[in-house]
């Protein structure tokens, strides 16, 4: 089969690799039918994060059951499924708790010696515990599969952020990041009942899907004057919770500057520089809580599913550049220039 | 009347100061019956933490009032009463939602211009929103003095943390700090249902009272050794809960070290260097909650003030040396030196 590969910064392939096949009896070998460029991906491809020379890429997919093992239960061939960006057993006590990303026996998809997402077919360890169930009926509704390819990492990161900020009804939350997540953060946030949501950015594409997503105020200004616009919007003091969804030392710093006394930053933004713009005096003056971390999406599937079903949320418009498997190494591209907010493949 | 004065690191005088005096209608003069020093007063001590020559200090006491301002309605002369870390006006938004120490008009004792703790007599500002009235029997009975005044201060410090680390029946939790606001963070832990409560300390003196308050297990060892001894005791998995009630580099690294994935650290330790010991890739990782700062400890006074009073909760222990005003250069020596766990102070 093809897939996607990653040799060195800037340098993604897709080549044909060994087709996946059953190795443990609760495998399933799934189709891709659709998967994406996360931004977390950028920062292999930016050589931020190390990649051994040859490993998989892509963490997010959805598809058909094209193989079950033996030990499989909860799905047969044809099944039309999603994965969240860990697998996980779905059977120790942190799954059992809903903590499926700290699973004793999970992994992360394009881990070295594990299929990537980013390709044409993908071995799914502990298929049970893993995956999600998708009405057969979406395969053919092209919309409704893209939204629900949001729920293998970004609409279930938002929803994490939007937890770990605090967020319950008339909460009035500031969302850090203008990405696929900070995106969905806002969606996730309107879902708990905030009354007022402001996000933060300046690419008025960007900012129209997160007024379309519900923030009810946009603010386009940086650093000190972003800090001012948000406390005059928040009667001084700041919003209750921020979700902070980008991970650098800025994003960080804003964050904690925005909150306002006894708040909680709901952090998702994989950390690259932001313990530096942790300022520990300031939070222990004023009490700042920092939650939130790699999101359980599995757990927050089942919850957040039927709402897409329903179309109560329509993560789709995040996804704003379709592409094959063979354009994958030019979504990379469009995505790192910001050409392109998240990209979509159908291999 | 004379009050404790930090001249320079290492100079702590007691001296003849000007006898407060009302200045606004809403103040109140107490006469102090018993204050104390605290391991955040060592911070200046040591120089670590800055103060002007001649700045007051200590910031725990209680009394009987004075004399009182016109504005005063809650207080007459006479009344036995004990005073929060900070002042707080009671009435502004924070100090309605019970996070006193972010009040709009709240102060520290001690700050420039105000009184401190460790003196005959104090002005108390926002007397009705800070002081809490203590039955006029207790000034007779030595012990319960005693264990009022942790009111003031480090119980009320530790009951934060441990609502900062998550505590609820049930609960492991682990306390990393075997001063007075660590042992008491054990007695709240036990207070609020924590089934098991491993302390880290290795001097018998203090371990003892931490056993007595509550501890289930006691790790004496350091580094990689203490995190073996927690995993031991913990499943391999760590504590849910985590206080934090020291504020260094090393204690911030261990709390991240034993806390558990998807748990806790309730920090109350003033920082000093543990920005420094927090390891957010792993924090991101295992979804670690970092929650606590500066107590807002009038809020906690009136739920732990009968517990006080009918002797479930004696944290009267951790005071382990007695001393007059003229002994207090001597007590904070001690405490320095840690031949003392916490002084306590007649005027």
């Amino acid at each position: 089969m093809r897939a996607t590969v990653i040799h060195a910064p800037h340098d993604i392939r897709v080549e044909e690799v060994p087709d996946p096949a059953i190795q443990q009896p609760t495998d399933v070998v799934l189709r891709v039918l659709r998967a994406c460029i996360c931004g977390s991906d950028l920062w292999a491809y930016r050589g931020e994060s190390a990649r051994k020379p040859g490993q998989r890429i892509g963490h997010e997919f959805l598809g058909v059951v094209e193989e079950a093992g033996p030990g499989v239960n909860g799905f047969a061939v044809g099944d039309l499924v999603v994965a969240p960006f860990v697998w996980s057993d779905g059977t120790c006590t942190y799954c059992a708790e809903g903590l499926t990303t700290s699973c004793t026996q999970g992994g992360f998809w394009g881990s070295v010696g594990s299929d990537g997402g980013q390709g044409e077919a993908v071995r799914v360890p502990f298929a049970d515990g893993t995956l999600v169930k998708l009405p057969a009926a979406a395969a053919s509704d092209d919309r409704l599969l893209t939204a629900l390819l949001a729920l293998s990492d970004v609409l279930g990161t938002g929803h994490h952020a939007a937890l770990g900020a605090g967020v319950k009804p008339g909460s009035t939350v500031a969302v850090v990041g203008d990405g696929a997540v900070g995106l969905c953060g806002v969606m996730a946030a309107k879902r708990l009942g905030a009354e007022r949501i402001i996000a933060l950015g300046r690419h008025r594409s960007r900012t129209d899907i997160a007024l379309a997503f519900g923030a009810t105020d946009i603010v386009a200004e940086r650093g000190e004057a972003a800090l001012a616009a948000v406390r005059e919007l928040t009667r001084g003091e700041g919003a209750h919770g921020v979700i902070e969804a980008v991970g650098t030392e800025q994003s960080m710093r804003t964050a904690i500057d925005i909150v306002r006394d006894g708040g909680s930053i709901g952090y998702v933004g994989v950390p690259h520089g932001s313990a530096t713009g942790l300022d520990l005096d300031a939070m222990f003056d004023r009490n700042i809580a920092l939650r939130g971390g790699v999101a359980p999406v599995r757990t927050y599937i089942p919850e957040l599913l039927p709402d897409v079903l329903d179309g109560t949320l329509d993560p789709s418009p995040v996804f704003d550049l379709a592409v094959g498997l063979d354009q994958v190494p030019g979504g990379y591209k469009a995505m790192d220039e910001r050409t392109a907010l998240k990209v979509i493949i159908t291999p």
